[in-house]
C-alpha cells in the first residue's frame, strides 16, 4: 500500500456534532473555538458544528441521519427535511474552502461517541493510504487505539467523511448519549493533536518512520437484532457478549437472550464484534457488527 | 418508625417507561404480559406503559417529563402537552382501579435506569415506614442494592409514584439511554420479585423479619453546572468525580474541569454523591446530588 508521496494537505476541518447527541465532538470545537489552539498551525486547522439544531435538543438527528444524508442524490437534489438541507450546505462548505486552493486536499476528523465499549477507535476507509498511514502513527503513541477499516458500501457513501478522500473518525465508548465525559474527551483531544501533527509532519516532507504494518479491524457483516413479525425485539443482547467489544466471538458462544429465557448462540464463523449493543442501532437493526482482524501493510 | 399495621395492600402495579428512553421498564412489561409471571399471585399484579409515545420515538418525553407532571394544577387542569393529558389518563386509571376496593391500598413499582454509576438503588419517601420495609427487605436479599431516601420536595410530589402513598422507584445504571442491558434487566427482575414477595407475605401476616435498622441515604442538596453567562456549559465532571457515586466526595477534593483546563474543587461538608454526571440532569443543571449516609430505625 503506497501512499502518494505528492499529496499535500492543506487543509483540516474537526466536525463535532454529526450526531446531535454525540456530546464530545460539539464541546470539542467550542473549547478548540475559545482557547484558539491551532491558530499557528502550518496547516490550516478549522471546525465545524455540523449539525447545531440537533445538538440543541440532544437528539441524534431531527429528520433523518446525516451521517446517512451525503449522497449524491440529495446533494444534488432538492429534498426539504432538515439534514438533507444541512448536507448541502456543508457540501459547499467544503467545496468554496477547497477553490481557494485547489492544489491542496481536504482533511476531515469527524468527532463521534457509541455506548458500545469499544475505547478509542480510528475508522478509516479501506483505500485510502494517507488515512490509513494516520491511524498508524496515532496508534503507535497511543498503543491502546484501535483501528477499524469501514468498507465502502451504501452507508459509508453517505458518510459526511465520503465529502473527502482524506479523513478519519474519531469513536469514542461507552459513552451514554447527551453525557459528556472527561476521561473520553482527553483521550480524543489527543486523537486530534497526534493527527494535525501527523499532517503537518507529512506536509513540511517529515513524515516520522512507521511500522511495516498494523493489525486493523476490517467490517465483515452486520448481526441484526431477533425480532417477531410485528418487527418487536424478541431478545435483548446476551450479558456474556455485552462489554466484549475486540473480543473473539467463537461459534455457539451465547450473544442474545430470548425474553421467553433462551439463549441464542452465534453461528457463524469466528470473528471480532464491535458496536455491540450501540443505542443508535436498534433503529438501524444491528445488535453489532462482525469484523475480522488482519494485518494491513503501509509499505 | 412504625408501620400501620392494618394497612393491607391490595393491589401491585408495575409501571415502565415513565421515561421513554430508558428501556428496561418497557421491555421488563412486555416480557411480564408475555409470560404471565405473576397471573396466580394473592395480591393481584397489574402493568402499566406509562408514555407509550415518547418509548416509540425513544425519548424521554414528548413536551415536558412525564415524571414532574403530576402536579395537582396539571391534575386538575386541562393543558394539552402530552404529559399532562396522559397524567391526567393515569391519575384516573388509578382512582378507578381503587375504587373497586376502597379498604385496600395501591402499591407502585416505577421502574427507571440512570447513566450514572449507581448499581440497584430503591428510591423511597421518607415518610411511609412500609416503603423503607420493602426496600430493606429487598437489601436483605441483595445486600448489593442501596436506599436513597428522597424528600418531600416540588419534584417528589409531581412524581408519578406521588399518587399512591405506597411505592417503590427501581433505579439501575449505568445504563445508556435507549440501550437495554441484559444484566440489569436481571437485576431489575430480582427486585421487583422481591417487592412482591414482601408485600404478598405482609399481606397474610407473615412479614418476614427485619434488622432494626438500614443505612440510607438521604438528599441534601443539588450541585448545579458551572456556566456562563449565556447558560452555556464552562466545564464538565472531572474524571475523579465521575462514576464514584456513593463514594464519600471530601472538601476540595476535585468536581469539575473547566473547558480552560482549570480544576474546581467541592467546597460543602463531606457527603456522598449519586446521579453524578446523569444525561437527564443537564437540562435540570444538576451535575450531581449528595446525600447524607444515616441509619434509618425500621422498629
Amino acid at each position: 500500500m503506497n501512499g502518494d508521496k505528492n499529496l499535500i494537505i492543506e487543509q483540516i476541518t474537526i466536525v463535532g456534532g454529526t450526531h446531535g447527541n454525540e456530546y464530545i465532538g460539539p464541546f470539542f470545537i467550542r473549547k478548540a473555538e475559545q482557547t484558539n489552539i491551532y491558530q499557528d498551525n502550518p496547516i490550516v486547522v478549522s471546525t465545524l458544528l455540523a449539525n447545531p439544531e440537533a445538538f440543541t435538543q440532544a437528539r441524534r438527528f431531527i429528520d433523518q441521519d446525516l451521517n446517512r444524508s451525503f449522497s449524491s442524490d440529495i446533494l444534488t437534489g432538492n429534498q426539504d427535511q432538515h439534514e438533507c438541507q444541512r448536507a448541502r450546505e456543508i457540501s459547499r462548505h467544503f467545496s468554496q474552502g477547497l477553490s481557494q486552493n485547489e492544489s491542496g486536499q481536504h482533511f476531515i476528523i469527524d468527532l463521534h461517541s457509541t455506548t458500545a465499549n469499544m475505547g478509542i477507535t480510528l475508522i478509516v476507509r479501506n483505500n485510502e493510504p494517507l488515512n490509513l498511514r494516520t491511524a498508524a502513527y496515532v496508534q503507535k503513541n497511543m498503543p491502546e487505539t484501535r483501528i477499524l477499516l469501514s468498507d465502502m458500501d451504501h452507508v459509508q457513501h453517505q458518510s459526511l467523511n465520503s465529502i473527502s478522500r482524506f479523513g478519519i473518525v474519531i469513536e469514542v465508548g461507552p459513552l451514554p448519549n447527551a453525557v459528556l465525559r472527561h476521561d473520553l474527551f482527553e483521550a480524543t483531544e489527543r486523537v486530534v493533536d497526534l493527527v494535525v501533527k501527523f499532517l503537518t509532519l507529512s506536509k513540511t516532507r517529515k513524515e516520522p518512520k512507521l511500522p511495516d504494518e498494523v493489525t486493523v479491524f476490517k467490517f465483515r457483516e452486520k448481526v441484526p437484532y431477533p425480532r417477531d413479525q410485528e418487527g418487536e425485539l424478541t431478545a435483548m443482547v446476551h450479558k456474556d457478549l455485552q462489554d466484549r467489544d475486540y473480543r473473539l466471538l467463537e461459534t455457539s458462544h451465547p450473544i442474545f437472550m430470548t425474553f421467553q429465557g433462551g439463549e441464542i448462540r452465534y453461528s457463524s464463523e469466528p470473528g471480532y464484534p464491535v458496536f455491540i449493543n450501540e443505542a443508535a442501532y436498534y433503529l438501524e437493526d444491528t445488535a453489532f457488527i462482525i469484523t475480522d482482524k488482519v494485518e494491513a501493510s503501509l509499505k
